[in-house]
């Protein structure tokens, strides 16, 4: 039942069409969704000045075309995160308008580009180089959202000191997204160092007792650092989302 | 070094006193924190308008009250967590300024209340009433902080009606806390429901399969809404701390 | 918002005494629960013939008390599960008509019982003794929602002759609860047996491999007979609760 | 020992051909299964209407098409679960009567269709698009045996309106199935609103956190709303044989 | 149905009295246990010259004397294990003939001693001192069933010269059990020196990496010395059950 | 140090060639094999009949004929374990004389048979057909060892009945060795029919809460029938090993 | 045999009073611990100047008392590890001479005190106050050693800082021991700044997914900075011992 | 800021081109780095003689060439661990220089070879050959960095008599690591005949209850030989790499 179909049904009460009665009991089994709830989700994505993502992993070649074309057509811009090479080639032949980015592997169309954030950039730091695919999934998510980005990458704690020299530009950050494998540390040492929120992602790189990321999971989550908060393991694609959701919504730079 | 010491330093090569390159080798030797670093820190804590909070498990009574009077001395408050009722009131004879709160395990003291921030409560939801304690310890650590708190609590999914009447107070959080135990489904309805940034704190609430907590935490990681984070089990602080790492520095209410 | 003031709103629609626009924004903002959800949810209460039932564990004595009196009052029953024994005996002081079972834990009271079910009894098998409280934590929720209940105790796969000599009353059975600690083996057994619905209740008896319970529910889960459904460890109270959804609304036995 | 042999073995005790004592002897080392109770439980498949399901993991083509050939021969019809598409390929060129169904992953043939049951539909529920190939082995199983399903997709928590319009299927229903991967949250929802018997299936869908289906058993388990029963991860052949034990043996539709 | 019953049966068949078709009708329904299966049950016990071992965890005060005077009223002689000293000294102010083991935490009487069996003795072989309850119940196992012991106490790994000069006593024996916490390396180590059984089994002795007897449990499962059988954690009693069954029924020593 | 070298040390202590002192230092240094201890060794493969079996897993086609090779000169017959069928494809092209066997998944030659055993066959028994493979390693293992082998397979404990039938030629094994996965029960159904040694291997059979073969491993070890040893997951080679230790050295038939 | 046995052995074949053969035999089934290896282990203890540490969990009062008066008597000296403080009460009543060290939990004795060492002091260092004991363990045992410690306490990487003043005294140790919970990454931070051996000690700080020590005793495993060695949880004792085989055998300080 | 910028900056401080206050500002907000902790990190490469060593699991063949490549430029060495055959080959075809290793997997080149160590070998023991490759990258990596290695391979604890005849080879060692999968055992044996620093390396080499290395590790971590230290499973590298801090720095062997 959309508004329309409201306003008719109590205009029909107002005239006498149908009694209040049965008025009541069409409006008891309304469907919850057509009460405005959906439209508050649909808000929420225009607010955030980003379409919905799709999730590539488990879904064949013609459905991402699909559903891609469909987000293109709507809104001008599409991301697919989490598409293998092969996979990414064959939907790139199929719409040549999305690009393959190989490392974060994501596929990207942006025809109308995303409103620019006014914040300052979100920060991005990773322990190791073999980090980078899942920050750069966040990296990527967050400049189709409109946000800027600052990448302070290879930054781990074994060489502290490549860290040290930095707290000028995390200081400057709205939020800091901490991408780390192994023992998963270095959100720790950042969280200590800065005041804005942190949020921490453990990558599954290391072997044996790396435990495929649960061990940097855990290490994060009990983290001696206060307020530092967690996302799934490898999720670059959930921390740039949270970070959206603190950015807020979507207010565009002023004009000069 | 501190900075006079530093300063002092840099006068004596100025006249003459001492040669520049033995300047330079006491400097290449200062300790980090001397230059200015915990400054940085001691800055965070004033920004965010809350002192060293204290974490009573595992320390002793005479521990408790030493560190408390202290804070009390410097800050006119102070807020210890995770206290056990005993304990409580041993620390109580000796230092009747601090309350305890038996349901959040805190003590407190506020003689020197904090600034109070404008910003709009922070939402603390419940799924149950066995979740109450992790959540007024959040509560209580943002009140401590001056952040205003507004509490939905009891509301599970299993009766997930008592939820949807409350998507006004949900939807005008800043920040929204969702504490859950059993099967953590909680901060997925509220995900999809809100925009703006949803920290879940998993309980160690029920048995068995609940597994002291584990199964919340790993829900609400790989939780279907997107851009939700978590902190560890049990910890209200935790989150409370994230709050306001998010909220940013105090600003005062605006007189009127 | 009740179905009365509903009615109310509508018959001001009818009049003219409030816009069919200003109606539609109150509705779209109605609670979800107000819309008549919460009566269903009552309605199932009724249909099954038993109301809340009271998880005691994390409550206090008050507490206990407080909500027992509260269900005496409307429902003229009440029943409470997991009462450890000297919480048990100082909520019996307070409110005497709860009596205590021992070794189901529970407090129950019956001054008006329910309606009896026309169902054959449900059988409850267990395989040791040890598993005897979960048992009765299932049969006491059984009783107190009016369904009878047929015991097979001690009938553990060890001991395989013991049970093959009682298929005639397995068989007999709509519903069979085979609670079963160690390698929960049983309801692999049971349901080769017979053709009913099967609910399997691991149980935390045994010790090491036995991994408190664990082992018995993994093995419970992929057990070699189809269709066997499982719950919580040490469950009895939800084994009970889905036996009641598959006996369905109470039927009063008819009259000779 | 088959009743034939028995019959024979009690003539000859009749007319003295054997004394008692040897025909005790016999008795005495009679296999089990030649007293009955194979009968029983060819009895059980006979009332549920579905001959033995093929698990095809694990067999080869040749034992697949032999044992699918036999089962054609007896019943007229025959199932086999969890067949890949290349087996699937190479089983239907020797047996091309079998028809593979790609989503759900079986083979299956009903030249000789199932006595339809007379009851209403089983509803199936999934949390996401990826847990599709579970509802379907689930709902390919109950349409072998006769019954009729009614589809509800794609309905999780993130996006709880949707489920919220569709109560009203939910509550028909004799049994719901609800599938979901990730933190397993819908059968909490879900029990929440019906009061019909519930299962839930885990799926494997997710990564990191998910713990390859874990986290949904666990959460399921540990599910908020009492009276839910679950079956292993990935189980749709489980949960179907389960809705079939509520459902009891075929009747047939009455004719008009 | 015992054996007179099924004699008088079959002699009614004989004599005219009931018809084949009655007495098949009662043989399809006869429970398993009458056909004398149970008998060998009882036979088993006979032949290993041990009657049934109480497992006293989880029983009460009055259920052990209750179990033990009827075994020692039929046998003359009883066993009843993981029994705690302050339950242990109640048992006994009832049933004075128990006598209790402090370190065997086993309570005993054997006012009719076990016939002794021929065999050598069985070598019992600890790591540490902390192992010595585990393997003295085991050693109080096999003497309540007439075997006879020899005990290795203190033969750890990491002072491999103490086993070494051991190796004649190993030798003798015609099952060995290797008690072992920690890491569980001693079976590995025997059963590279011995051909004889070897039954391992692992002990909570140790913390932290220990795993409360997992890693010695999993250590000894994948020992490199083969054709180790390992049994639960800190099951003495099993082992003792595990090496009767291997010395096989009791024969008497041959009169000289 | 062979005993020859030993002899010639001790005979030039006895003509004077050295000193006392002087052969003291060399038997103190005396590598500890060369004491005898490898004769042990020795001794053991001998009475048990069987030479050392490879582990074929993670060696190469050269390693593996090179020792199948010396074993076949030295003892006339060689078993390799283990081997995947492209490897035993390799190996077979080099050295004709090993026969594949598919579904143990063993290399095996018998030039020189072994000598067979006087002992009644080991009874191996498996719950469902995937259990197969790891049954058959274990047989060959046996035959390879002049041991005789009465297989009974498919009893699963959902169709208990199979099962009972056969409780004769349980009885009279001198060891049964029960090869079962999922939740691993049928041990504790055998052992509690049996008085002989039962060896419990768990198989990986099965998905989701099967957790690889865990679910079976823990079930065997809490088994509730006493006496139950357990061996590694998949290992029939162990298990048969185990049998072999049971059934000690070989005596050979008696002439007729 | 000890080498008196042995020569008298020689002597023998050397006068011919037993024949080269007889003496043969008697070598051959000589214990190893006989020929000198038991003292190879005396020797080790000497060498390290520490006689064996007395493991005070799991042993009585009298045990304690029993053992530690011998080593008194011995050595002059005697060390007990983990005792708590009713048991220590209770020892040093027995036994005055031994002191209680109540963060350490040892009890410790030292009349003749150790022969000091002449390597620069060990440096212990501590994330948390909560590690203290863990490190007092350590350092008391280094102290029965003889080994001089250097503490560096509460440098958690929450407060990097801290620790980056003081890798003065880090660089000048032989051996660095860190010891620290929660998520463990302090040896990450230290092991980059240092290149002395490191060994890591993980305690049981923190709750949830501290998981017991777990948590940092992986993340220490998986450390990003190479050559870091890890200890079990709560092993202050064998930090110091690894420490200890590192400085190696005692060699006391030259006189001036 | 490099120590000439810093010079400059304190030579203006003399000669008053800028105040002390600027220059203070300035030196506060040094990035850490700058001030020679790099060079600490630096020399630590030197004193051990090994340059930094390339990880090459998940590198790209363009990406460990060019890495090489610097490497040797450099220091006329390089080692790159962990590179599949595949990988080896294509990066040998584009740097000839580079040898592979195939046990090990490991790419090295050493046209300048370290300087030799005077220390005596590091002794590498193995339980079984399929540890020889985690044993071998330890080997590469001590030759690498100029330690000569002494290698004792298959000498497992089912075995025991292999060990006993090499501890004059142990004795001498300076460090000796140990790498065993399957239980782990062989530390503790080792560990309890030797003095000298013991790393233990856990290996993957197994199945079922050897947990993929886990059961080692955790074995070894409660190993009974006291002073054992541990490192992640399959980590040969940072085995040496411990191995290496113990030994310190290079110093060349003496001239004759």
């Amino acid at each position: 039942m959309d508004p329309d179909t409201l306003r008719v049904l109590l205009d029909q009460v107002r005239t006498g069409q149908i009694a209040p009665e049965q008025a009541m009991t069409q409006l008891q089994q309304l469907p919850f969704a057509d009460l405005g709830y959906a439209r508050v989700d649909h808000h929420r994505h225009l607010r955030q000045g980003i379409p919905e993502v799709v999730f590539g992993e488990g879904k064949t070649v013609q459905q991402i075309v699909g559903i891609a074309r469909a987000l293109l057509e709507r809104h001008g811009r599409a991301l697919v995160t989490r598409v293998a090479p092969d996979k990414a080639e064959a939907v790139c032949r199929e719409l040549p308008e999305l690009e393959y980015d190989t490392l974060a592997r994501v596929l990207v169309a942006m025809r109308a580009p995303p409103r620019a954030r006014e914040s300052a950039p979100v920060v991005l730091v990773t322990a190791g180089t073999s980090d980078l695919p899942v920050a750069e999934e966040a990296a990527q998510t967050l400049r189709f959202a409109g946000a800027s980005v600052d990448r302070l990458y290879d930054a781990g704690v074994a060489g502290i000191h490549r860290l040290m020299g930095e707290i000028g530009r995390l200081s400057a950050a709205p939020v800091v997204i901490v991408v780390a494998g192994m023992e998963g540390a270095l959100p720790s040492v950042v969280g200590g160092l800065i005041a804005a929120p942190l949020i921490a992602v453990p990558t599954s790189v290391g072997y044996g007792a790396a435990l495929s990321g649960f061990t940097a999971l855990m290490g994060m989550l009990t983290s001696c650092a206060s307020g530092v908060t967690v996302v799934n393991i490898d999720n670059g694609f959930g921390a740039a989302m949270a970070a959206l959701r603190i950015l807020g919504p979507v207010r565009a730079k002023a004009a000069p």
